[in-house]
């Protein structure tokens, strides 16, 4: 058997032993599921939709920077454990990705060149269980959001069970958990949703957690692997079982392969309405906020709704082009005869009403009294056979549980469309709202880009959702882009706001900027990563949790020196 | 300075070691905050309310087995800091405790005798932060939900901002979420309902998790000691920060001493109605239960509530003689007989409606509609001047977050009266409820005690408490509980259900049950233990995770053999 050699091989390994390493893993796996990231010719556009081509769609660095030597995409939970084990033998980096969409945060692309991109979904990919009575389900890593819905729709199950999904729905349920995504019914914290995990260590070994760590008495050692085990009774059902709840950890981090994970599903409400809420003027985003953080407070608000400025809205209805075929920022002008275009306001507030019609109502009523309040107000639902305003139809989905794609027509809001995400979070009040656009928007503007955002309300907090749209075909975008984003890091530090999640040519400026106490806490991220794996196999530098193997200095991205492809 | 020498020594220490430690850790906290236990008159009922006698009040045990060697209680941070130092270089185990209460499962005791007693709630006990705009509060670990409470009153906010208590209001806040307690109004998940935690590590290190790792950028050098400096304006409102989330290995585990915690309160829910509900027959408990998980899963029941055996309520009405004065566990006739004079059901179904008027009257149609299905259910709100059935003016109290300690007279059931607690998860199922009821009541019986338990329902799981009440003064009483408890413990398991929480007595046999694929969690948890806390001096065998510096295998308490005080 011969390999071809890889555009860009592991770290510290050479050809011969890479070829080594290959055909040891393919005898784990077999040959189709061993791709070699051989030609350029892979990394096409189109190629993203292909987890087997684990890279970057949306670069913002040389296209070819962030990929993959190959990809492997293992079968079952024991072929997991196999590679990692030949993964510690050869000292080869191994990246997990789920579906790989993850887009505008790096899509499948590993944060070392080189690394094995782990293709958990190709194989790995059933609906292992939904429970009815108890409402929840056990899912393995490839299953998207659109396969979770469609399983029930086809069990007939869709209109007693609702699944969360975020924006899109291409991506994997168990991936957009385990980067703390979100969704917009009340379900919308997805890490607060999920119940019960089971994780290949970096050592190859197996846990299930909280309850999963007890056995089901029916299970028999006869039935097959370990992992074919029936769960225990609670695993899906009490997230911490006994002594340390451990899931946290395995979140956005480098500590484990997460090979299955329960999650809740939420029982049709009895009721739904979805809205529109437009609000005409720049300057109402204040009241506006005061408003939610009020409401969202007091329960009335029940889900995770949305601000979204027009930009975003009009993004996902049309390109730039098909508004002002300029290549400067929209003015303030353009913008307000965009909304009139659209019948829509600066910012546009979706939402949506769950439970009985006498609760929605009463729900209603105090949403429109409190709104009402803000001049030029307007407030819609959907109406049968007829067209809602922006993007209303869409969101009504959305908020039901019900995945789209549509909204990933906005990143076509310029040619060759890619996009970066800024994701800081903040408080829910008027002023950090206020204060965190005008910074972001300048910065935005002074950069020759057009602000488009959104901010998305938990229970506490919002996640600001800056979406950098570029041209990723014209390296004078992609480099003032990467600046952009620095410095709206850097910015929000200075204030104290922090991001959720990020791109992998961020992460370790974002991680340097949790730096209380001499970065302590990160430091601790960093002994469990020596414990947990020592030979630093497993994600190097995910987040920038850097193993004790990796000169973490010499690998550190920072500024435009790092926008050239490493050699 | 001279001190006495304590009952029991640090495992492998000298006296003369353990005084130099005494005399080090004296300076750092001074000498009125160093107690040795150096005699069993401390040992007394009256004084497990003082915390500075680390025993556990409860003993099953010989009283003189679980205690501490010495109690310190450090005035700040940087104390609790150089207390971890000192435990290190002299290789002394330490169990922290915050208030002590944790009445079931083992009070302030240490799990191996000759522990310090780290008492982190008497010198710090100051709410730090109460924020009404975003409704949290950031605390030490010295505040009980009677002082919140109190501090609330006395801010003018109590009508502002809810407390969720657990069903005693004198212990710790942050102690009760580190053990992963629960209350009983909307916000009854108490870990879920925590943000952001300070933490010394066992090597006296110090960080802040979530968002508190990014730091305040108005707190300048000069603002005292690192922990005094402003948190991020995020810590309380976000709990995920950046990267891996670790929160939840600091609960129930021996990996870190949490020193100030973030706490969300419930925004007054704009109306309030408590209620009971009463069946009357043994065999209803089936009925009650599957409709519970239907209204729960709805989200018709907002809360945690409870269904409590008759003689949970009749225990705290009086105590068994007062009822009947007999041996011998009731018989089926005596327990309708307290039912009628107390005018309650065998089983008494405690919750509450909140919100507006509207809607509450809603969830109560809902609620009637199905629970009256049952025959023989009765329905009660308090009213004004009038003596409640039951418990249900304690509840009324509990339920809208207003402490109480009424409910701690069950424990004088019998004379002496102690207990432990036996803490099962379970589905939410008639069929598993009963099951579990079965199993235990027969048990509770054949050892001659009366069963008394309550069922508090989750989001899809239920926390079945079975008080197990014994007279402390008799050793063959004391016997019998703790073989009776080791049996429930094996019986459950052998059904798959294990146990929330538990006294120190039991952890190793608990931890074990958690054995799926050979132990894996446990292991791992062992793992991450001797990362982070290399001598193995913080709580040792907390919740059966030991470090390597332990053999696991000779502290491991099991059977009757364990009965006697090692010595």
């Amino acid at each position: 058997m011969a390999f071809p050699q890889p555009l860009v091989l592991p770290p510290g390994i050479e050809a011969s032993r890479f070829e080594a390493y290959l055909k040891a893993v393919t005898e784990v796996v077999g040959a189709e599921n061993v791709t070699v990231i051989h030609s350029e010719d892979v990394l096409t556009k189109e190629s993203y939709l292909d987890p087997s081509k684990a890279h970057d769609m949306f670069h913002v660095f040389d296209k070819d920077y962030f990929i993959a030597s190959a990809v492997v995409a293992p079968r079952k939970v024991t072929e997991v454990q196999a590679v990692m084990r030949l993964c510690n033998e050869f000292k080869v980096p191994v990246w997990p990705f789920s579906i790989g969409r993850n887009v505008g945060y790096g899509g499948a692309a590993p944060r070392v060149p080189g690394s094995i991109g782990l293709d958990m979904g190709r194989n790995m990919n059933k609906v292992l269980e939904v429970s009815e009575q108890n409402a929840y389900c056990l899912l393995e890593p490839g299953v998207s959001y659109t396969d979770l819905y469609n399983y029930l729709v086809e069990k007939k199950l869709n209109d007693k069970l609702w699944v969360d999904v975020p924006d899109l729905g291409g991506g994997s349920v168990l991936g957009n958990c385990m980067e703390r995504g979100v969704g917009y019914t009340p379900y919308g914290d997805h890490f607060m949703m999920h119940c019960g995990m089971e994780i290949v260590l970096p050592n190859g070994e197996l846990v299930r957690t909280g309850m999963g760590a007890m056995p089901n008495p029916s299970a028999s050692s006869s039935d097959g692997t370990i992992d074919e085990q029936p769960g225990n009774r609670c695993w899906q059902l009490f997230n911490y079982g006994f002594g340390p709840y451990h899931d946290g950890i395995f979140t956005q981090s480098n500590y484990g392969v997460v090979v299955k994970m329960g999650m809740w599903l939420m029982p049709n409400p009895g009721g739904y309405q979805p809205y529109l809420i437009t609000f005409e003027k720049d300057s109402d985003l204040p009241q506006i906020v005061e408003i939610i953080r009020q409401l969202r407070l007091a329960m009335v608000l029940m889900n995770v709704p949305s601000i979204r400025h027009i930009l975003l809205d009009a993004a996902v209805l049309g390109d730039k082009k098909s508004y002002k075929n300029v290549d400067r920022p929209l003015t303030e002008e353009e913008l307000v005869e965009i909304q009139n275009q659209l019948g829509l306001g600066r910012w546009n507030f979706y939402g949506a009403l769950y439970g009985p019609e006498i609760m929605r109502n009463a729900q209603w009523e105090v949403i429109k009294g409190a709104f009402g309040q803000i001049p030029g107000s307007k407030f819609f639902w959907p109406e049968e056979g007829k067209q809602s305003p922006g993007v209303l139809d869409i969101r009504a989905k959305t908020l039901a549980g019900i995945p789209t794609t549509d909204e990933l027509k906005w990143v076509d809001w310029l040619p060759n469309g890619s996009h970066l995400f800024f994701s800081p979070i903040s408080e829910i009040t008027g002023d950090a709202a206020n204060l965190q656009y005008s910074i972001t928007k300048k910065r935005v503007l002074d950069a020759g880009f057009d602000f488009i955002g959104t901010f998305t309300i938990g229970m506490r907090e919002m996640h600001h959702i800056v979406c950098l749209v570029f041209d990723r075909k014209s390296p004078e975008q992609r480099e003032k882009m990467h600046k952009l984003i620095r410095t709206l890091i850097d910015d929000c530090a200075a204030h104290g706001w922090g991001e959720y999640r990020t791109h992998l040519a961020l992460m370790d400026q974002i991680a340097d900027t949790y730096s209380w106490n001499d970065h302590a806490l990160l430091k601790f991220s960093e002994k469990l990563k020596d414990a947990i794996d020592p030979n630093g196999i497993l994600a190097p530098g995910k987040n920038g949790v850097w193993p004790a193997s990796y000169n973490k200095e010499q690998w550190r991205l920072t500024g435009a020196s790092s926008l050239q492809r490493r050699s």
